[in-house]
């Protein structure tokens, strides 16, 4: 490419990027918002949260039109054509991370128990945990990190371990307390929103890996 | 475009679902294999069906090969881009369907008991609904028939209600055969990749939906 042409592509790349540490960056803070909306019992922030995905779809459009100018003009080679391509996908899973916390933010009408609601209780730190794996798969898609895209893919066992525990004890707790079945049967969807959240991390974490190395990661047990 | 492009355009289109459908036959196989190399302990058939997900990497790395050179040299507008671009994002997500069910073959070997092991037997069930849950979606999306991937998005729910139910059930049993319970572990892992399966065939039914009609469907329940 002449040097024009290099310093464009250059300008493009930084953009597509920027545009995907956008969505990761909603994405983020819809699962913080989703589960404050929830502890709170704030159906108010529960709407935002809902209303604010429309934001994140249409990143993820914008993604797309960038990624097929880029290679309709510049024809990217190689690395920087897997960069490209590795956009793409990794747009359409932050758009599926921001539905799955869309979704959680849709229960918090349905929970007629507030404040000191146990099941409640375990889902704070399973959340966080899903948020922290967001936020280091899109450090390593900026910093084209394949061992930090291997971290988020091995934390994935922790939010697994937590969803089975929040699991049983729930099922505990409907036993004990079957006035408040439909409530706690709110929680168990959100724990599995939640599961999949971390799932879909581990997703981007090994196109990243892909984009950074032509390789996808060696298969840890997961 | 010229007559000999649209030709040209259509023959490159074809080409490109019939990646998608191999691909998706292939997927389909490893979980119907997977789950048969597990019932039969069979270790050989575990490790072919480990061998051939080579084949469905190799795949996705040809239809992204052929959607850039399809934006490259036909300059595809409207729907016939939408549904290059949501080519290349399911071939990413069928990529990962069959490394679920690479997962699920792996564990075959770490499974002790063989023959009428109890926690096995709501597996095969659970397995036929997803292997079902990735055919629909396939087809859906070579008759870019929105309808039908909304029944498939509805179907996740009953591969959800499996998972909550052979959890409980595995779990019963570890406490009733605590010899059994490094065993009775593999089958949870197993099932979890099954319902990830199914949550993965879910998100192919979005993008079908959104290629066939240019939005995602309503949000159902999930």
């Amino acid at each position: 490419m002449s040097e024009h042409t290099v310093k464009a592509f250059d300008e493009d790349i930084t953009r597509l990027r920027g545009l995907i540490a956008e969505m990761g960056g909603l994405a983020e803070v819809a699962i913080q918002e989703g589960m404050e909306a929830l502890i709170k019992g704030d159906e108010d922030l529960a709407v935002e949260v809902v209303a604010r995905d429309k934001k994140i779809d249409a990143l993820e459009s914008e993604v797309d039109k960038l990624a097929v100018r880029i290679i309709a003009l510049r024809a990217p080679m190689a690395d920087d054509l897997r960069e490209v391509i590795a956009a793409m996908k990794i747009a359409g899973v932050v758009e599926r991370i921001g539905d799955y916390s869309k979704n959680i933010a849709k229960r918090v009408k349905d929970i007629d128990e507030r404040k000191h609601f146990e099941p409640l209780a375990l889902l704070p730190a399973m959340a966080e945990l899903a948020s922290e794996m967001v936020h280091d798969v899109l450090t390593a898609y900026a910093a084209r990190d394949p061992v930090l895209a291997r971290e988020v893919i091995a934390a994935d066992n922790k939010v697994d371990a937590f969803y089975n525990s929040i699991f049983r004890n729930v099922v505990s707790y409907m036993v004990e307390n079957p006035a408040t079945i439909s409530s706690a049967a709110q929680i168990l969807f959100i724990a599995r929103n939640i599961e999949r959240i971390g799932d879909h991390a581990t997703n981007v974490a090994e196109m990243v890996h892909f984009a950074a190395t032509g390789n996808y990661p060696p298969d840890e047990d997961h």
